[in-house]
């Protein structure tokens, strides 16, 4: 027995991107519980020129579904970035988590050494889909997704390692 | 062609580690610029209730040899926790990478369904080791390197996604 290419992908993602939405759900009890508008939350930096939470929650939908997508060799769905409230960012997640959902384990297994093309700001990298899923897209991943975290941490919302890990 | 559970464990931590004692190393360039003394790195934090960058730094070592050696079934080596510089914690890192180096990848591989049994505050967890490395171990060991980013990130060190990432 060996892990395959899905296992390793679509329901990790997702299994993640669960606690995170239940962690928004801790934020959002939070800004209620101290009065503070909903959409503050969305703009909460852990300094000026780091991206806001919006963002950080957006760029961890886009690693999970783009890299799910470029595995399965289907095309990426677009999302627009234009959530600013915490129930909107919970919507975002909820959208990926049903497009991660919808490809099937058989496209995504078998994607090991399948070239996986990123157009990045310094031009085209290629990789295998392993080493893009197991270099990129998972340091990415939870990179976006722990600096939510921490933006919130940061911030008073009352979450633990336990939120984060939920159930593996 | 799958993933072993070696490819999925000890390179892969390896490398993120090595990304790390890079980012260390611009940590340390920047606090001779700014003549901040050595140790204060170690202590900064996101919130005064959150772990330094020192207990940072090696919760994410601990995590690395911990899954490695769980995953092997062969004895975790201890580290004492005593580093606060960033030279110090180079070199935990240093040592760590060296641990990793040291497991063959055959005792690492087949692990999939072995039994993995975790001490935490609330009692004992059982996994499979495939369901401990890729929900328990990568979240959590990510989610130390990410802050410890976090924390030299927003106190001015210069670092960015490219250093996190490295090369994939």
């Amino acid at each position: 027995m060996k892990i395959s290419m899905y296992q390793a992908s679509a329901p990790r993602f997702a299994n993640a991107l669960k606690n995170l939405s239940a962690i928004l759900d801790k934020a959002q009890a939070h800004a209620e519980a101290k009065k503070i508008d909903p959409a503050v939350l969305g703009g909460l930096r852990l300094i000026a020129d780091m991206f806001p939470l919006s963002r950080q929650v957006q760029i961890a939908c886009d690693t999970a579904k783009g890299a799910v997508a470029r595995l399965a060799g289907v095309e990426i769905p677009k999302h627009e970035d234009t959530e600013q409230t915490v129930a909107e960012l919970k919507a975002r997640i909820a959208k990926t988590l049903d497009f991660l959902g919808s490809v099937a384990a058989v496209k995504i297994d078998g994607s090991e050494e399948r070239e996986v093309v990123l157009k990045m700001r310094s031009g085209e990298q290629k990789y295998t889909g392993l080493q893009y899923l197991m270099g990129h897209a998972w340091p990415n991943f939870y990179f976006h997704v722990t600096t939510a975290y921490n933006i919130l941490r940061s911030n008073g919302v009352d979450i633990g390692k336990r939120d984060f890990i939920g159930q593996p």
